[in-house]
């Protein structure tokens, strides 16, 4: 079988991210037969729809990404009860122009880290909707809200807390099949 | 009566958007005893949590604005079933740090124009759900949701449906009386 | 000042569920100058547009305490992500007919129960996007959001968790100065 | 290949209405290689945990029927902005007592009509949501929210709106075609 190439996406560009640091771990529970690259979203500037014909090289190199990659994981905070502007403005950038989305047709899943219990809920949702339009097809389940951060992390930002690497292990897994058998 | 000091935030920072033309015309529908002076949010650069004790001119100046405002109307297309980034962003940046979000209180509204029929349904409930967060205080109605907007605006991007026009006056007084009523 | 009177409204209709237990907590926990009572929605029947115009007593008894109340209080679990279907189906009988909703314009606050972490986020934010429709004025914050419910009540239902408690009586009691506010 | 069986459920019990009415007509739409039966919902009592694990009846043919269907097509207006309680009353029996839902892996598609313009999308996306919990399939593409009903149907409530044919005869087809493709 062929390996199954997963894109990685974090929704915070805050140096010492928590969501930052469970994409690194999530780059080391991928099964066997997949990889995980990533990529940094934090210099893409305001969507701005006068430019997209001709877009910023960083999304050029967005856009290239997405489309190299058979899956999409977004790991991101809920800000403001929503998904992060910045995050939200880059999945904008690689939707345009109309009829050339890089998103078209990609498996994908989404965990998310908070300080809270709720653990990114309502973000997840409105990320799952957007999908709708772009025609993605996230993972039902297991879904991954990874709350009370404050104690799965060590000071490194290294996440050691055992439950968490196993759902996260798991989810990556339930990936890399559904994005198998989509692809059919 | 003292003058209800409105705030209008356009979600697309393209030159001839009909979202920056509809919050135009809102700022001709304004009620006597009210006000509406706008706010260019295409200069905010991607929210990086590791500046927000000491955020970009421009954000200072977005949160300034916002305090000054006695409520605040928001005018934005639907990007991808939600709110569009650019807007999400500029949202996340007046909204910190923590404890000092320039939103806390706000009475708002809504406005939002979209070609297709549906009219940026699913990014006003979203915004909404944002402003359980900001603690702000949304119009319930009307719900001014203006779709199919090749038939409503000429070539030079002036609002000329008259029933538009009729509904974002008649939200517009709502939202006037509403915040009277919030101030007590 | 009046006695603000709060309507309690169980989501569940099970004997022993935790919602109902967390609404008999409720009732001990308003503020002075509020009295809760609550109404068992249990024997409503499934909504049928045809019989609105003569609807069955118990659906004319459910609008007349709606009527009476000043302040509606859910207190509700989440069925299947969103709202429990036997409580949607009373909300829409006493929304109709057309013109005649028994909701309209009543300041609300939700709590919910879970046994899991997230405390019926999912729901509490569509019942939220209804009452944009039902014209209601839902309490921003406190939101009540109860997870870990085996850790929180004793085996007869009894509510022992202080902090649960506590973050229940400041939200009745922000119900009562909001309700007090809206009516001017 | 085999048949492709759906169960077409209608999410209003009401005798005349345009759901139903609506449902009938995809009846005569579906593609060679599919049939479409129903199920009347109309006869289904409030949930009652307390009864879960002894179901009446009509609960029990309704989760027989869904599990011998390869795709579930819903069918409903949008009530109070979001799923008719009555509708989400029967999600709820059938998915019911843990572990036994009849929906578990069904793939399905959501088709609404509504007076207005928006056509039940505040209905369908919290429909989506619900089949995240319920582990459902729902197809991304193409949504069919039927508006301004009004023109669509004649005093028979006969759909005669060509264009609602056509894309109902997609949504359809693309049903087929998901469900094959997930039934590997």
């Amino acid at each position: 079988m062929e390996t199954v190439k997963i894109l990685g996406i974090a929704g915070s560009i805050r140096r010492a991210s928590l969501n930052r640091a469970a994409l690194r771990a999530a780059a080391e529970l991928v099964p066997e037969g997949a990889e995980l690259t990533t990529f940094e979203i934090g210099e893409i500037p305001p969507f701005n729809q006068d430019s997209e014909a001709d877009p910023p090289a960083v999304v050029a190199d967005l856009k290239a990404a997405i489309r190299d990659a058979d899956a999409i994981l977004f790991v991101s905070p809920e800000y403001n009860y929503s998904i992060p502007g910045v995050l939200k403005n880059a999945i904008d950038w690689a939707s345009r122009p109309y009829g050339d989305s890089a998103w078209e047709g990609k498996p994908a899943a989404i965990m998310g880290v908070s300080g809270g219990a709720i653990g990114t809920a309502r973000m997840q949702y409105d990320l799952r909707k957007v999908m709708v339009f772009l025609n993605m097809f996230p993972l039902n389940k297991p879904e991954v809200m990874i709350g009370n951060s404050g104690q799965r992390f060590d000071g490194e930002g290294n996440l050691t807390d055992g439950a968490t690497r196993e759902i996260m292990a798991k989810q990556l897994a339930a990936l890399v099949e559904w994005t198998r058998k989509l692809k059919g």
